[in-house]
């Protein structure tokens, strides 16, 4: 417990930053098997959607949405997956991952199914830069 | 497409009815591994949560963290899962699921990892009565 917000060590090794809205920092999950972005609240002590006040659960919703469509519209996928789940790493995220039918895990869930793949360096600074540019 | 809501065969079958509240019909997922509540927003031809206006966005949020209180309060889970996922049954529902250190899917997520385990009657008919009892 801090009173400060400190980004997960395991988040922030697991994960590029995109930007930061105004509730949450989004992140990119360094992962080219799935097109697959990250939303952690900056505020401590967070584990459960329900730790939020209203307002900011309202604010997370509306983020949530935004980068929804923007992912979305970057990369033509057919299914969103939304999820906080936290099992792993308690700090509250949103994890929000566009699918294709026969990508790595379909049609079950991505989470604990295969070891991150890693970008090409050119193709993570593209997506990462386009996705900012949609977000702002 | 249709313009009235029905709900999926698949998820009717898989689950059994709590309570509705005002956007979503609550059910209980038929699966005694888990504490695991669904909400289904009742209108057709949903899919995403981006498919909802705004205020059905921020509704779906205040059930979800509704729905979230009332099962931790109930099961003493340490952990919530809570996720939009689809890519079997389309139709848009939220997964709130309690989950503990130790059970059948611990720390990976519950969705295809085990074949549903079917409740004792009694017990279904308790947590049902409960559940509706704190949702109310």
């Amino acid at each position: 417990m801090t009173d400060t917000f400190t980004l997960d060590p395991r988040l922030d090794a697991d994960t590029a930053g995109i930007i930061d809205l105004p509730l949450s920092t989004v992140r990119l999950m360094r992962d080219a098997r799935y097109p697959w972005v990250i939303l952690i609240p900056r505020q401590p002590s967070l584990v459960e959607l329900t730790d939020l006040t209203r307002d900011d659960q309202i604010a997370l919703m509306d983020e949530t949405a935004h980068v929804s469509a923007s992912l979305k519209a970057e990369t033509g996928c057919p299914k969103l997956n939304v999820a906080a789940i936290g099992n792993i790493v308690r700090q509250l995220h949103v994890h929000v991952v566009a699918r294709f039918e026969g990508d790595a895990a379909w049609p079950g869930p991505v989470w604990g199914k295969h070891p991150p793949l890693a970008y090409d360096a050119e193709k993570e600074a593209a997506l990462i830069a386009s996705l900012r540019a949609r977000l702002s």
